[in-house]
């Protein structure tokens, strides 16, 4: 048989996305833990010993998944606090809002794994520390926005912070893109739900 | 050394609701799948045979947590169904919402296993099967309370379905039962930002 001794042409070669991207789909799919660099490799139709060439360890997969996810809900608070004076809280935290929605949805696998992660390492501990100085962040954002009157008083502002970003984030559940719900709409219902209100309440 | 042959007093017997309790609480800690019936036995400082005198399998223990789950769930659906002819469709919503908030605080472990459940086995799918048509009536209950004009009609009403019960359902990512937040606060504040909205929007 020659063909045994003929080179192997078409042996997949994988760019660093491409292989992140396949990373974080397994490990959502069978969990972070239960997933090894054998299992990857195998997804990749790579040997074992020829994964190492893409990517030196499965906690390096895991920490550029999660800064990915955590980069993106950064910029979108950073882009609030950078909108030019005079934009109320109250404007910043609707614009928050709507931005994360977008976040979630473009970064909607990193960001699905960034909400599974339990601090089961050291990679995982300091993605769980910078998404609590967001979720800081955010609170303070709440706060403003009730101490200049613009949000009602009757709901305590964290857990206003936690309802509302709770119902951004439970979009992972759910949310597929190219499904039938347009994300500019999503973006704009979520807002819409949280600020104004399911109701029609007659004057 | 007379103690080894001493009848072992003490010997921990368990009645079938405390076996059940700290198997949630381990499916919930380190995945059902990852879970065996010797972890489960290890848990209770019994024998891996002894557990079986408590329990016959641990499909059985699943099931039976996802049914106390959902029975909760659909019982807050047939108490809005019941109520006294004249509750408007919108009434009844906002009844199902807050008492869904009571049951998933009441229930949390069994819940919070629930929403995990991925249909892995006949077992989860039944309880899928079960969630799908509680989330259908509830569906349907918010699109009557559309069309009866209650509602606000620029949101789709099955996206306004999936955000509402999502936020609900985010609890269980951060509510613990003891804590900072009252029960009845927490279900009240849930209704009041999903119907009247956050913003204190001047007349």
């Amino acid at each position: 048989m020659t063909e045994a001794a003929a080179p192997r042409r078409g042996r997949p070669g994988y760019d660093q996305q491409t292989v992140l991207r396949r990373a974080i789909e397994l490990f959502n799919r069978q969990g972070y833990d239960g997933t090894s660099m054998g299992d990857l490799a195998k997804e990749l139709g790579l040997t074992k010993s020829a994964i190492y060439h893409h990517v030196p360890s499965k906690e390096h997969l895991l920490a550029a998944a999660l800064d990915e996810a955590l980069d993106g809900l950064s910029a979108a608070v950073d882009s609030a606090a950078a909108a030019e004076p005079g934009t109320s809280a109250y404007e910043r935290l609707r614009t928050v809002v709507q931005e994360s929605v977008g976040i979630l949805v473009e970064h909607l696998p990193a960001v699905t794994l960034l909400l599974r992660v339990h601090g089961n390492s050291e990679v995982e501990l300091a993605a769980l520390k910078r998404r609590r100085r967001i979720d800081e962040r955010l609170a303070t954002l709440v706060q403003a926005a009730v101490d200049e009157g613009a949000l009602r008083a009757d709901i305590p502002p964290d857990l206003i912070s936690r309802l509302l970003f709770g119902m951004v984030n439970s979009l992972v559940e759910w949310y597929r893109p190219g499904g039938p719900v347009d994300p500019d709409i999503l973006a704009t219902s979520i807002a819409t739900l949280a600020f104004d209100g399911l109701a029609l309440h007659e004057g």
